[in-house]
């Protein structure tokens, strides 16, 4: 398979897929042509649309004697006049909708082969939402036969197979097919199919629940393909669940009925009053216009514009996973129906699925955009971490403060407090913040200072819960400088001190903080008085990111975890042909790497040792582990600093 | 004033706006054009974004030798080449920002006349969110003369002043700036001023809270131009709280940093990835395009691409209006930033100023974006009628039912259970619904019927506060037929029956429904079985709206609740002249207005009375009776039916 990851979002990717005819860059839609009817041609795809790659239905080709020889004799390319990639279906859909095809999967397979297709899909059998779990089943087993058959045929060659995952609202059945049908070693796509009877009735959260289903089964296989997605309000969902490709030819439907796509909804012709949309289809026409149009002329019209509004959607979500943002996009979206809200259900319930794509920080703030924010994987990672995993400095007393958004980053707002408190005794220092308890000392990282969230909104139930749970006492609400009046002397902490042991543990593991301490610590600082090194015995161990609160590890520092965590923590094997490279500063590429901890998350630093867990080098994750397995081309980790034997 | 109501959702409005330079459409969006540079040209503005009218700064003028000669020879029309209505500002903004000016309010006001501006702006004092209450109070008072001495020297030619509303952020004195103002007697358009530090610095809650207090003070004059506000991201709540008018250089200031707007945020150049924008100006470059140009070029064309985006904002406002999704929309435009998200705070606490301009019904139905939802006016307003006006009709048990949102109507899904139960007894039938307690025979109006809830939402919460406000001990919860087994016998409730009661109490006020019921009571259905027309004692009274649930009155009702109710309430009174009109089914327009039932909405039924309080027409409120008393053109009222004497 030939993919490759360019930038990623958690399970949202920008990848290069080679074709036969060309690159195509994903997410990526598939405008369907339908052969028999061109209402928009391939040409105008690709010079107004910027379309890379299109999509036809074999079958209907194979059913038309004059298509058929076409086809045939001079080429599916030469037939449509494209010369980009094109991906043929199977008539699979068809079989559903009239109950039977005239072919069989051998021969269907075989057509599209020998019309020089670039991606050919198996006659895969339609799970439909109404199907009994033993029909789904029987459906599912025959689909994978027929995957299986496929790739016994043609596996070894240069084309590109499209495997579906079937399995109607069964979301075990779903992940055992994308399982069994990722295990089949062939170049393939892998669409997720059946789901356009869900798409159709708006069941956006079952759709939602199948697609976690399909990925969790495929892993990061790719690319996958939303089989009959054709409505720009859910592209952004579905990327954000790891969806690469789309296709529809709701484009002409919705045109016939003289529905309007846009990514907030569909608007009627007949409620259309005001044109908002400079796409070069509408540009220069109003409502008036078009109702006067002849049938034909506004079919077209409305097709191109809603054409326009898939490929714009497209390059938002472009904009949003290389921005950071996309999850911004996706909580915006999801407020286009209220059907589409109910996905927020599914996103909170699988944070944990979501979790380890997520990358521990992003270069722009986490933006609230409404109580569903608090349910990201971000804010659930750190909040988990601070209920379940930290334990509190210091055996003192714990104060509570009362901090709001204006006062970010919090301890330079507290500067005084907190020189106050720690000049008559070493407390714990709680905030109460919008996503609940935070220790001050982890008040840089992300999103704890990287977020914007309304002023006054806070988790106070969290806040109960934490000092519940860490069987605290003795809290001190911050009330002024009277707080400190029963405070014993005898002070002393330091919150450089504290920041390295909060943060490294949870950057790193627990203990780290305590090892990375644990000698003569000495920081340099920048004119502001914020650390910029860690020395520790003379050592530079740490560097602070000045964006996110975290540290980059040095050598030192590495040498120091790496003895401290056994394997396989903190670490990513790799063959020692890689290991030579790595030493001398070059990155690590996916094909190299043997075995990572499963912990590691894209962005975090990573120990990179040979076989003989030798240290070869520092880096930076910008893979999963499962992707490095799973991928044979591409950067695995960005390598910082490579360590000589 | 020449301003006409064509199309309104709540205090938002299209309007027509008559200048001596041709027609405008509100909203508006007026760029400013600096006349010492140029970057994007009148005739531009006009041939390639449609803009209806510009705004310039005549101190700028004035303060150049050649631009102000050339003024005062050839007109400010010539100068700009532009012939559509020109607004000119007066130098306020350049006091605030410089500390002073080199005018006098009474030379500044002339100079904008002698040039041949279409609307003249009084050099108002800019009040600054940091003055002290005194300051802003002396501020407030001196452009209260100014306005008055304004209105002295022009107010009775056919020149249009801009008069501003100043008072910083107390909202009481822009209450009363605003009622001040909204007395003097000119044809004026109310800018609200000081308000780009609030803007600059997102303090969009405060805004917010400017504009409806501004709002307040002013009625329904206007048009209301909200002074600088140039980012789209604010325009449709802008619109929402009843601004017309917006203007900004903000579309050139934010080119010059390479800032691109969009309605959902600003984006730099820098992080600028994938260009989703289809404007005329984006179309067809790359952002390495954009970053490979010469400054000048760049700048140009980011300029271009914000006011392409506040134009498309303002199409998307006008179609959000009279689609009336304007709520939604608003509610996706606050979650653009956190910062935007505290409107709905104000949205929350304000609902009973925004209520009276809410329609009772609107066509399309009301779509559920978040929690945030709920505290719509048109929610609000149904659940405060239920918990403190409705009186459950029976004095047997209350049946609960525990209704979802794909059961709607209910009283179709639950035809079984509601026949079954009426054998039995004359009870209570409660729904547990998204937005509340809901009596089954309201289940049929907006927007209880016309609205889309995610599946499973409810607010149990109230229902329980409902059982306890009405003193309801025995609640029956439905759960099956079996619920039944303790009821006694003694049937014969009728839900059409209950229906009339109940709906005409909430439509038409407490009352309504026992006098439209009082007597032989017969139904005309449609093939459904639904209800189309009421007959009482042989008379045509009511006919159900099938799109609403709502009645619509006809003459025989009419007379029957002019008989129950006394005046003002449900009456609009007319001048003799327009009764003789309206009795012939001819429409009532605001001139002939005399007097009217404040609890009225826009969209209501209305008995026209004459001065006499004699029956003239039945009709359909289009204005409010503010708005009417207010607006000396345009439709008051939609005649239905006419009653001659």
């Amino acid at each position: 398979m030939m993919l490759e990851i360019q930038h990623r979002d958690g399970l949202a990717r920008i990848c290069n897929f080679e074709t036969a005819h060309g690159t195509v860059e994903t997410p990526a839609l598939l405008p369907v042509i339908n052969p028999n009817k061109l209402i928009v041609t391939p040409k105008e795809l690709e010079d107004e649309f910027g379309a890379q790659i299109i999509i036809t239905n074999s079958y209907v080709i194979k059913q038309s004697d004059e298509l058929r020889k076409k086809a045939l004799k001079d080429g599916l390319h030469a037939l449509l006049d494209y010369h980009g990639p094109i991906m043929t279906d199977s008539g699979t859909f068809q079989a559903y909708v009239y109950g039977s095809v005239d072919t069989s999967p051998e021969e269907i397979l075989k057509f599209q082969k020998d019309i020089g297709s670039d991606i050919i899909t198996i006659l895969d059998r339609f799970t439909e939402p109404e199907d009994s779990k033993e029909l789904v089943e029987e459906k599912v087993r025959d689909t994978l036969k027929r995957a299986e058959d496929a790739v016994d045929e043609y596996g070894g060659s240069d084309i590109h197979l499209s495997l579906p995952i079937q399995g109607s609202t069964f979301t075990e059945l779903r992940k055992e097919a994308g399982e069994a049908i990722s295990k089949l070693d062939a170049k393939a796509v892998y669409p997720i199919g059946g789901v356009v009877p869900l798409m159709e009735d708006y069941r956006f959260k079952e759709l939602a629940e199948v697609i976690i289903a399909s990925k969790k089964g495929l892993g990061p296989k790719g690319p996958v393909h939303l089989f009959g997605a054709g409505h720009p309000m859910i592209f952004s969902l579905a990327v954000l669940l790891g969806c690469d490709m789309f296709d529809s030819s709701s484009y002409i439907k919705y045109a016939r009925r003289g529905d309007f796509m846009f990514p907030t909804g569909t608007v009627k012709l007949e409620h259309l009053y005001s044109l908002a949309c400079d796409c070069p289809a509408c540009k220069d026409h109003s409502v008036e216009d078009i109702e006067g149009m002849d049938e034909d002329s506004r079919t077209r019209l409305i097709a191109k514009h809603n054409l326009g509004q898939m490929f714009l959607e497209i390059r938002n979500i472009k904009q949003a996973i290389q921005g950071g943002s996309l999850w911004e996009l996706v909580e915006r979206r999801c407020r286009s129906h209220p059907q589409l809200y109910e996905v927020f259900k599914v996103l909170k319930e699988k944070w944990r699925f979501l979790e380890p794509f997520e990358p521990r920080s992003r270069k722009s703030a986490l933006m609230y955009t409404g109580a569903e924010s608090l349910n990201r994987p971000a804010v659930k990672r750190v909040q988990r971490w601070i209920m379940e995993e930290y334990e509190p400095l210091f055996d003192g007393p714990t104060f509570l403060f009362d901090v709001d958004e204006n006062e970010k980053p919090y301890n330079r707002h507290l500067r005084f407090e907190i020189s106050e408190i720690f000049r008559r005794c070493s407390a714990n220092l709680l905030l109460s913040t919008p996503i609940g308890p935070v220790p001050l000392e982890l008040d840089e990282i992300y999103p704890i200072a990287q977020s914007i969230f309304p002023r006054g909104s806070k988790n106070e139930g969290l806040v109960d819960e934490y000092l519940e749970k860490k069987g605290i006492d003795d809290v001190l609400v911050w009330e002024g400088i009277k707080t400190l009046r029963s405070v014993e002397d005898g002070g002393g902490a330091n919150l450089d001190v504290m920041r390295i042991k909060t943060v490294a543990d949870y950057q790193f593991g627990k203990g780290a903080g305590e090892v990375l301490t644990d000698g003569q610590l000495r920081f340099v600082k920048n004119r502001k008085g914020r650390v910029k090194n860690v020395m520790l015995d003379d050592d530079h161990i740490l560097s602070v990111r000045h964006y996110d609160g975290f540290f980059t590890l040095k050598k030192a520092g590495a040498l120091i975890l790496k003895e401290h965590f056994s394997p396989p923590s903190l670490r990513l094997k790799v063959n020692d042909d890689s290991a030579e490279f790595n030493r001398k500063g070059r990155n690590v590429f996916s094909k190299f790497v043997l075995d990572a901890d499963d912990d590691l998350r894209p962005g975090d630093e990573v120990l990179v040792v040979d076989k003989n867990n030798r240290l070869a080098a520092v880096g930076r994750m910008f893979l999963t582990i499962k992707e490095m397995m799973e991928f044979d081309t591409g950067l695995a980790v960005r390598i910082r600093e490579g360590i000589e034997k």
